[in-house]
């Protein structure tokens, strides 16, 4: 019987409290949140005697994980430890201890539980396998909090393991390439929020980004010098194990082929010069599925890249092939014509039947983008579902489709970040359909979901920005239990594990202000990163019209570059309108709403003094911003609108609402609404 | 004859122009300042139709060099190219176009020099050779000037070509790992400002951070995992060849040699375990040099190691073996009286002419620290000059010793840029000594100087801001005419510069916020950001006393971490009270002192609401800063100074001069100056 008075806090009711009810400030770094979690009296303290022991024998990966989390430790404290790496834990006064029962495997459903317990005596680990104990840790790192004198781990039980077994983040590499430290850090990030799939999208029309020796021409003619060696490769997933992280590699095949076809035009179906794509979009280069050529390509480019890659999977892509080569091949057309497939769809099937083999043969397990499903498909293959509303198809059927067909399944509709959506849109999907009734068995085919990081508007300078840390929310959703859906805690965690995400080596902040110090070319920003902070990038691509305005090699230095989706201050505005809306007599929200319009109010002469064409196409944004706080402001002081600043108002918020320099002022609605508030007011006011 | 009106610059004039002189705009970004340059009339526009040629089988060097520069034309200025790659420059209207009579060699003495000129119809780029091309294009890309409407390049021609031929920059991996990405963004920088020599500090009591095939336990037992495989040395040196750069490896023996040992303790001067070193200083492992098996290690690992480094120089370090266990082994001391070695500085010449030998059939030369010097070492070395009063010895001696007995050498006394020290005492240490009088033949022996970073107090996350944007000024102390050595200049263009690093990927900016916001553990950074610009860390190793305050795996996450030398709110403040003193009725000078003082007044204030033990350390510094800043801002208003408050304003003078978190007040001496103004002015307006 332990000692300690036990605060239990039961998760389904932490979990689903409503607005106004304060979560536990112990919970405030965490994220995902734990499946179970008991909060103690007291805490453990870090001091310079802090030391962190290991079983006889541990695997790499958990000394590795727990020297990691030394350093964290001592970076987040400034403690200087006197043990600076972990110790066997036969020693006295080991004050962290770990063990578990045997290595983990990095394959699908390997168990990643954990136990984690902390008193003031000592913090323990137990799980039964390495891979546990390594997700522990980086919980045990998100409980570290402080006091004016110290800093402490509260004392607590958490009792945790995965929702879903398959929580993955894919990156392309192709669109724009991504360096060895882009991925390493993401790896980093992806650990400290339990994610452990990377999805390398490696080949796509625009590069092929792995060294091949069977076929060289692949990145030398593929890649314009930016591939992976394979012993990068090599170092990338062993740093992706070290974290419990497997790899999957994508090979897109037979569309999104141009690179592929740049080296070898000898297996397209169409017989013509290709080069390497330099614009976005669904481009036709197809392999032709018809030639025995094409098969005894593959089967050897397979055959090396499963020697490179140890994961059970091999992704293969197969997405948007609209087969235009293949209906304009007379050889094709006969082919078909010949096997009675009635469709290009059909033809594909007949690849990807030949594809699967060809992966079995080297004891792989096929995966494919929706568009490869068909009831001729082997079972073994995962579907993974990504089409919705935006392809104009309902969001995730071909999910329920593909586990009522008896397959397992990957949910990504829904997790495209890239479409700069607000992070509730994403944290708000459930891998689980709603309002669907699957059985159990189906369900379980349901294997979890993959947050999609295409890259044709990213550089490595950016990219961090559009995947954190929105990522970190729907990683909560796969890991946590389907009943933590509290919008405003998952937030308010979310600020702090941005920071966190930082100390990792994550971009999204500082790069920001690089950005926006090339902007204006002055080590000044103060004035247009406020202004930033209320800007979005525009939603759905738009900002890429039919993918010809941003090629591969343009500028992504601008504005538009330095603003992410949920505008820091944008967010925090809107709250604040909405309790004054709620409450008009509230005096501290009131003075808040205030202090945010008379910043807005000077932006635009703050930026008068820049002047260069780059911050001049964005002074516009300034202008409009600044007469509609001026305008507000007023209100708020006289609590109600003029006939003529109403005239006004419309006049800047119609101008407001035509993006400028691919940006949304992400304020127009509360700005509407709070006039809407001043134009009722002074009526009532007035009857 | 040309058709613009020729505005000539006379470069000495310009140089070397007093305090008040305003230089020319178009200088404003340019460093290294070239040797010669005439600004014309009118500018060339930069337009999407920008396009830059090459010439027939231009070398890859120069193709990847104007990739670049499109690319970073393009994201300086928001441009998008319709051309994205260097074209051939036969097609028409090509508008920048680069010429060179043959690839150059990346050897010692090799022509860097070029031509550029740029008019409103075109840029041109003439060299003899490749690397004299690429040196152009980073003079070009600093002349890139805006107004409102658009990007330009001034006309201009420029000639151009070093003053020295070695211009190094010494990293240090072995203190602290320095991972690939660290070095590639410093190479960049490097070849930002003209730098041409990258001398990798691979091997030290610390670590040893170089993959041996032929003896694999000095990387698998030298390192804890932290090594450069062959592969990313080789990576490395490509990346560096491409930007003009030499890569000059040093593997430090028979001293420093604690990690070698650790490995092949069998090759050691004590019989003894031997762990790889945690703490900072000199210590006694040494290499027997009196053992055969020594020598066979050595000729086996140095011809492995010359096989992988082209460069014709090995550094084989020397420096700092007090020989210790030479004394302690009764058998060295025997093998010493055998040969007649006096001392141990002659059993180490021993020791360097095997080297030297061992090396020269290996087809390479050696340099080493001053401490190989002696007359017995061939005259094909290059002595490596660092000592100085730091030591206990005349700057720069050993220096002039070396040329009066024959020898190349290059100079790093003056250029420590780890002792976090001005830039101006940099800047003005020019590799020719002054008052000493050499001959012709003796003055070309100085090959030129190095930055040394040494790292025993940095960490990736800090490294770039111990280096930069201090090393471009050094840069240009190596490239530019001795005449240029204006430091207001110097200082203003310096400021340009730092922005234009930090574009190739140098993270000394950035990264310091990074810091900030885990003291603070919130985004909000204002008042400690405030706070970190008038503060330095300690200079001369006096923050890390005796070596053992931090060690290898100490946090670098500290306050002192997000400080650096030439603090730059500081060196603005202490300008401006010059200016001041100078004039105490100037009112735009007065306001601006008071400007800061009342932004300072408020910091001890601002920074309450933090509260954790990082912070809470940080608070001292800031309560002084607040308490002689609303002290020194009532001196203002009221033009004197009372008996109650000099008392208070010495109480707390005394107070902040005392360093806290190993950081000082950079703003102490202004401080002091004003109060001393105020005395007197009152003391005058008494009388």
């Amino acid at each position: 019987m332990k000692r300690y008075f036990y605060i239990v806090i039961v998760s389904v009711l932490v979990f689903q409290m409503g607005y106004g009810q304060i979560p536990d400030k112990k919970l405030s770094n965490l994220m995902p949140l734990p499946k179970e979690i008991t909060f103690h009296e007291g805490e453990f303290v870090i001091t310079r005697d802090f030391s962190a022991g290991i079983q006889e024998n541990s695997s790499k990966r958990v000394k590795k994980a727990v020297t990691r989390f030394i350093r964290k430790l001592g970076e987040e404290t400034g403690v200087f430890f006197k043990q600076g790496f972990p110790v066997s834990q036969k020693r006295d006064n080991v004050l962290f201890k770990t063990s578990y029962d045997r290595e983990g495997q990095l394959n699908l459903f390997e168990d990643e539980s954990y136990v984690l317990t902390v008193s003031p005596q000592g913090i323990q680990i137990d799980a039964p396998t390495d891979i546990g104990v390594i997700r522990g840790v980086e919980t045990l790192l998100q409980l570290v909090h402080s006091n004016s004198k110290f800093f402490y781990i509260p004392s607590v039980t958490i009792k945790d393991s995965p929702r879903f077994p398959w929580r993955g983040l894919m990156i392309d590499v192709a669109r724009h390439f991504q360096p060895l430290d882009v991925i390493k850090r993401n790896l980093d990030a992806m650990a400290a929020v339990k994610l452990n799939v990377f999805h390398w999208h490696l080949t796509d029309d625009q590069g092929f980004r792995v060294e091949s020796k069977t076929f060289p021409k692949l990145h030398e003619l593929g890649s314009e010098g930016q591939f992976y060696t394979h012993e990068q490769i090599r170092e990338v997933i062993q740093y992706a194990s070290d974290r419990g992280i497997r790899v999957l590699p994508e090979f897109d095949v037979p569309g999104h082929a141009t690179a592929i076809l740049t080296a070898y035009p000898e297996i397209a179906s169409k017989d013509t010069i290709y080069t390497i794509e330099r614009n976005s979009g669904i481009f036709d280069p197809t392999l032709d599925p018809t030639k025995e050529k094409t098969y005894e390509f593959l089967a050897a480019f397979f055959k090396e890249m499963s020697d490179l890659f140890p994961d059970e999977y091999i992704h293969i892509g197969g997405d948007e092939n609209e087969g235009k080569h293949w209906d304009e091949n007379e050889r094709i057309r006969k082919f078909k014509k010949h096997h009675g497939f009635k469709n290009n769809h059909e033809l594909q099937t007949y690849f990807n039947i030949k594809i699967q083999k060809i992966l079995k043969e080297l004891n792989k397990k096929m995966m494919g983008w929706e568009e490869i499903m068909s009831p001729d498909i082997e079972k073994s293959a995962v579907l993974h579902s990504w089409r919705g509303e935006n392809e104009g198809l309902p969001d995730g059927e071909s999910l329920i489709n593909a586990v009522k067909l008896g397959y397992h399944t990957v949910l990504s509709n829904g997790y495209y970040i890239d479409r700069m959506h607000p992070v509730e849109n994403h944290y708000l999907v459930d891998p689980h359909p709603k309002g669907v009734s699957l059985t159990k068995e189906q369900k379980a085919k349901i294997l979890g979901g993959e947050v999609t990081m295409w890259s044709e508007l990213v550089t490595p300078t950016t990219i961090d920005s559009r995947i954190w840390p929105r990522t970190a929310a729907i990683a909560e959703r796969f890991w946590s239990p389907a009943t933590v859906i509290n919008l405003n805690h998952m937030k308010s965690r979310l600020e702090k594990v941005s920071l966190q995400l930082e100390k990792l080596g994550i971009t999204h902040i500082k790069n920001a202000n690089v950005i926006l110090r090339n902007i204006t070319k002055e080590n000044d920003i103060e004035a247009i990163l406020t202004l930033s902070r209320v800007c979005e990038p525009l939603k759905n691509y738009e900002r890429n019209k039919g993918g010809t305005e941003y090629q591969t090699y343009s500028p992504f230095t601008l504005f538009a570059d330095a603003c992410t989706s949920d505008a820091l201050d944008a967010k925090k505005f809107n709250d604040v309108v909405l309790r004054l809306l709620n409450d008009p007599n509230d005096k501290e929200v009131r003075s808040n709403v205030h202090q945010y319009l008379s910043k807005w109010s000077s932006l635009s002469s703050d930026l008068d003094r820049f002047d260069n064409p780059v911050i001049n196409q964005v002074k516009p944004i300034a202008v409009n911003l600044s007469a509609l706080a001026d305008i507000l402001s007023y209100c708020m002081k006289h609590n109600k609108i003029s006939s003529t600043q109403l005239e006004l108002f419309d006049k800047h918020i119609e101008t407001a609402k035509i993006p400028v320099v691919d940006v949304e002022l992400a304020v127009i609605p509360s700005f509407e609404n709070l006039v809407e508030h001043f134009k009722k007011y002074e009526k009532a006011m007035n009857n």
